[in-house]
């Protein structure tokens, strides 16, 4: 297993995107949620990962795994239909640390969320000056709930 | 993807014991439920594998991967809790098919229930004498609502 522990923020305004260094279009979609617990399809550039992801707030159990590309995407389409996200995830670099800032699609259109991910929760990261409210643990801007639910205010 | 196409019948009496070829003990979890489908994590033998089905009655879409038993066995301690079934499973052959009778553990002893794979859905499979009621689609006895609901009828 591993432990995720992540912070994640509103985005204002487009100061990141000069400080972009690679950009990648997320296909995701949830299998199933129950109690916490999120079984989540990925497909990006060609892979596909399925990840198992416990509850938590900053601090989540995290299990990964690749499945083949057909087999996921056949998922995606069916299985997942109703529960599914579409976003470009962009790499920004900042104070030593890579921040992945997420343009989201179609019903989310307008909404972007900057996560980081760090060592230990007690890390204490410096924030960009485009970083808006934090989200981290809001299960409103989960990518869980996200999929599925009315898009959440967007500042 | 596999489609899998399973017939499921409650089980009257001992009759089926003498026709064992083959007992394992599986332990298995539902990591997530949702709309039809389940994410299972089954260890077996020393075998971990997870295991999505789809939504269906009597034919399910079904995807399965190995995973690392250590992880499986985590999984099944935390992510799983409150969602799990023991139960041991014989093989039994029958008709030139294989039936498999599973005895149910713990809160749900008593129940035994066989299930017959089949090739396609107007297959008409001989039923052994110890079968009793049908209950293909009926979602009390589905495993994944077996592993938390109260225990249904056991006849």
């Amino acid at each position: 297993m591993g432990i995720e522990i992540e912070r994640r923020f509103l985005v204002r305004g487009d100061g990141w995107r000069a400080a972009v260094t690679c950009a990648r279009r997320l296909y995701q979609g949830y299998l199933a949620r129950e109690d916490g617990v999120a079984v989540r399809l990925r497909v990006a550039d060609g892979d596909a990962v399925l990840t198992i992801k416990g509850p938590g707030g900053m601090a989540r159990p995290e299990y990964e795994y690749a499945v083949p590309l057909a087999e996921a995407e056949e998922m995606l389409g069916t299985l997942c239909a109703g529960r599914r996200i579409v976003k470009t995830r962009h790499d920004v670099a900042h104070g030593g640390l890579i921040w992945e800032v997420d343009v989201f699609e179609g019903p989310l259109a307008g909404l972007v969320i900057a996560e980081v991910e760090l060592d230990d929760a007690a890390q204490s990261p410096d924030l960009p000056p485009w970083i808006g409210r934090e989200v981290t643990g809001d299960p409103r801007y989960a990518n869980a709930a996200l999929a599925s639910a009315a898009a959440p205010p967007r500042g």
